[in-house]
């Protein structure tokens, strides 16, 4: 994968060069991140599940998917540089915690249910 | 930020240890990023804008915060990698399209209007 | 369907005895519609479409996504409350809206596209 | 507030004439429900909380949102008829449940944690 830290040098500078900065407290760019996966949830809303990978394939469609994802990678992003959390870190973090609350011995081949 | 690249081969192991693939089709991995990014939401649902920084540097939300982005962020790669998106590269090519879109002349100082 | 409008009656009350019309701005309970729009989405991200009805028939799961259905709606209601929509005209109109844009002899048995 | 018993019938035949049913699965109508409730948050991404209620009464935005108000009641409606779930009741039992979970001498003036 491309280096995203050359990306957070570039997002600060569009931010800048527009002004943005004041649009974007940390409240504003989780819901710049939850709107724009409303968006890719959108590309798949009416396609099966076994229809899915093959519609991802597609190049009209992958071409919508991509910059889907990269809307919310920015959004992403944009919140972790605003409140200085490293997005690879807390996957990391994250993927440490799930591997602690699914063991796999326990939830092999089962989805698991929300978590709430 | 850390190499996101070692964090997919993790997140790969992750699944298949608990046979997972089999639910992560891209359309239950956009459900995943979707819902996900709804739980980071929620972290700032009663939290005022002007209030939003502090918000994300008290250590308890922030924990969660992270854990949140990190839950986002383990969705979008399961779906980059699913559909074999390199997750910099849409980030970097939607980054040069709002280039485009918003040029600065035009955008500085204004809060963009949904897009559409 | 039961009368909406003494709900609307029972959630001003509510909100009421707590003091939380402070937080009730438009903008926060489109968040609060969006994030519990996301917890209802979790009941089916990991359920095939050929097994949604199944799944939504189970007493559990059933008993989950009514709650979900009920937070979505009670969201609804507020924000519809706080700017002063009303809810049936709203989805009336939009229907309407709808009928112009999708003649169903231009698309009867397609799934239509994202609309943006 | 408008009947919406009407509207359920009105939706049906809209649906039927378009031969959409074979769409409109639980799954992808909570997707549905989801990807609506982003779009209606994209409404006030941009808008400060202080600045939410003057920008929900401005006639053009006050128009877009009304619409997305629309399409997520249209969201809604159709996953209740589907499931056979009664909105009002949905509604109604939630309230219910929320008066336990937060009684009001002790949560009142405070804003409530994410649930879960």
């Amino acid at each position: 994968m491309a280096d995203l830290d050359p990306l957070i040098a570039r997002l600060r500078e569009f931010v800048a060069e527009r002004d943005w900065q004041q649009f974007h407290d940390p409240k504003n760019l989780a819901m710049l991140v939850a709107s724009e996966a409303g968006e890719l949830l959108a590309e798949y809303r009416w396609v099966a599940n076994s229809a899915a990978d093959a519609h991802s394939a597609e190049a009209e469609a992958r071409a919508r998917i991509a910059a889907e994802i990269g809307d919310v990678g920015i959004g992403l992003l944009l919140l972790c540089d605003r409140i200085g959390v490293d997005l690879g870190t807390a996957i990391s973090d994250k993927l440490a915690t799930n591997r602690l609350r699914y063991p796999a011995e326990k939830t092999r081949g089962k989805a698991h249910r929300p978590e709430g």
